[in-house]
């Protein structure tokens, strides 16, 4: 067997099971969010507001977060209040469906409505791998520059929801968002994107509705 | 044969391909500095500059550089007045030794003293790709926060040296250097950090300074 017919059989299998996840996680009234970004997005910050908000609000939220090493995230998260458990990939550059199965499994807690799973920080691998998540947000900062959606299409163009972060520090990256959004447009024409900043919390509580699923 | 030992097979060949690569290269009195970092962290600006300063200071320098997507980075080092050249990778998350050596193949000046190849914006996966260089460096943004190091470990323990760009937004960042430097010794002890701005200039001549081979 060749490098690329592994490689097709590989994500074929896990679309199976993400197809499968989505499925048992949906019949458990359990909405799934994957976060994906590059290194030094922002995605851990943003999401211990999220999970804040959701403690405040009493949705039922939990997060899993991925990383190659060390459990630093998880610690971090859980200041939150909620639930959240970390996946150490030991070097495996995305998450796959199976690890998410298999740490949700005996863990998440029943009732559940909303479930972020963090993925490893980068822009390119994650992009292939199906998670079972009902949204894919991709989180660009504004301090990564305007051109990441052009050269990076696969996560731009597989996302639901685009998430602007820190944009508190516009003005002193001198960051054009209509560049930016022009670069988003032309690889996903029609996206939405949203802007947001964890340390000034703009945006953060728009992006949590924005989020919630539809009450059953 | 299994993903592992599939993997290990590719990884062995390119690190035989990389290890003729470097030889030749060295015959030829080439340097090769490959340029590893996540999206964003300013590569394409730090390597503008060094071309630049390249040039000025008469030193036969060329670049090429890797993106999944576009030619934008090719064009925007072109404007430095040194070779350059695009590999478009085409989805692949890294670049491997046999790209590089087809791309160099009929292409690289005769007398090319500082060959700079920038990987794709990656933290992961380039770190286990050899690809002939004599010195590899790893870019650190501070717009990334200071816990990268032990979060990607793989990239900074097989770093000859650690670049932190974008200085001028410490202040902005709130970003601690100590913390940084501790995260990364912690990974690598040893290690030579030195810090940039691509923005201000600082750094950059003393960071060329460190890059250049000893003449012959």
């Amino acid at each position: 067997m060749s490098l690329v017919e592994l490689r097709t059989a590989i994500l074929a299998k896990n679309d199976d099971l993400a197809a499968a996840l989505r499925a048992d996680l949906a019949a458990a009234g359990t909405y799934v969010v994957n976060l994906l970004s590059g290194p030094g997005s922002g995605k851990t910050a943003l999401l211990e507001l999220l999970l804040q908000r959701c403690v405040e609000r009493g949705v039922p939220a939990a997060a899993l977060t991925g990383d190659l090493a060390t459990e630093n995230d998880a610690r971090r998260l859980a200041r939150s209040g909620a639930p959240v458990r970390q996946i150490v990939t030991d070097g495996l550059c995305h998450l796959e469906a199976d690890l998410v199965r298999d740490h949700l499994a005996g863990w998440l807690p029943e009732g559940t409505r909303l479930l972020f799973v963090e993925n490893v920080g980068n822009l390119v691998c994650p992009a292939s791998y199906d998670l079972g998540e009902s949204l894919r947000v991709v989180l660009a900062a504004v301090t990564e520059g305007e051109d990441k959606p052009e050269k990076y299409p696969t996560a731009y163009r597989w996302a639901d929801l685009v998430v602007l972060t820190k944009v508190d520090l516009v003005a002193a990256c001198a960051f054009d968002e209509e560049t930016f959004r022009a670069s988003v447009q032309g690889v996903h024409p029609g996206v939405e994107v949203v802007t947001t900043s964890a340390r000034t919390g703009e945006g953060v509580d728009g992006l949590l509705t924005r989020l919630l699923p539809p009450l059953p």
